[in-house]
């Protein structure tokens, strides 16, 4: 195994899909405070808040500034998927990256044999696919309904008693 | 769209499956140096050394010493996946970061009631091996086989002239 490898999803992806989880708990309308939302699993409130504030720029959460501002989901939990959420912390590049070698080098294709992008990129590129296929299944909703009753109760007392 | 993100494959996967499938075109038995490599794809030879000595060190590649030494598939073609040039590149290990947030802060669930991982963590999972299945489906002689004639061809003269 290389040492080479870096394929590495930022921690900010378990703190956003928890949070926005969490929100998803909230009584309708209200904003949480990202100082709560720190709080509730234990997080470093600075960093949490850039991880808070990509998901408002990419349009998952809506963001409310002033001191009794926060965060509440931007639109219906059963609209905001997964793959929204990764994408919003992660950004939504290909991992996959092609510098067509093909046409380098003493093997050269000529461009005009290139048109298509080759097999390789074709299969990295199938394979994301089916990456981002299978965390757009699943929305926050869905993630929410398997909350167990007691653990949902208790975090929205959490969520509603924290001043 | 956060500026944190880095999930990246290495440049070393294109280099790794384009060389790989140089390989298939070999004739039986034949080793293939890696100045031969590196010289057809344009590539810099000691950076591409690191990344055909991790293919080796994962079974895909086998690697004969020696100046008249190079490389060659380590088994038939139809028997390397995509997903095994990739993993010898990048490393096995799981892009999913998982730090059990849901047992910390003031929201902390008690162990006993994370003894099965979290919906998150089960999605994320989930994803991954739909990316590594996807990548399973391929083999090494399914991309040959997807070369036109006279660039399979031109390529095996290639490898077979080249001193």
């Amino acid at each position: 195994m290389s040492t080479l490898g870096r394929v590495k999803l930022s921690q900010g992806v378990e703190w956003g899909l928890h949070c926005a989880t969490l929100l998803v708990l909230a009584p309708p309308g209200a904003t949480i405070g990202r100082a709560i939302l720190a709080r509730h699993y234990g997080l470093p409130e600075a960093y949490l808040a850039k991880h808070l504030q990509a998901m408002a720029r990419a349009g998952v959460l809506r963001a409310t500034p002033g001191p009794k501002g926060g965060y509440q989901l931007a639109r219906s939990a059963d609209q905001i998927t997964v793959l929204d959420v990764v994408e919003a912390i992660e950004g939504a590049a290909k991992p996959f990256l092609c510098q067509e070698i093909r046409q380098r080098g003493t093997g050269a294709l000529p461009a005009e044999a290139c048109r298509r992008p080759c097999a390789v990129h074709v299969i990295m590129e199938e394979a994301h696919q089916a990456w981002q296929d299978s965390l757009r299944q699943t929305t926050l909703a869905d993630i929410a309904a398997k909350i167990p009753t007691w653990i949902r109760d208790r975090n929205q007392t959490l969520l509603t008693e924290t001043p």
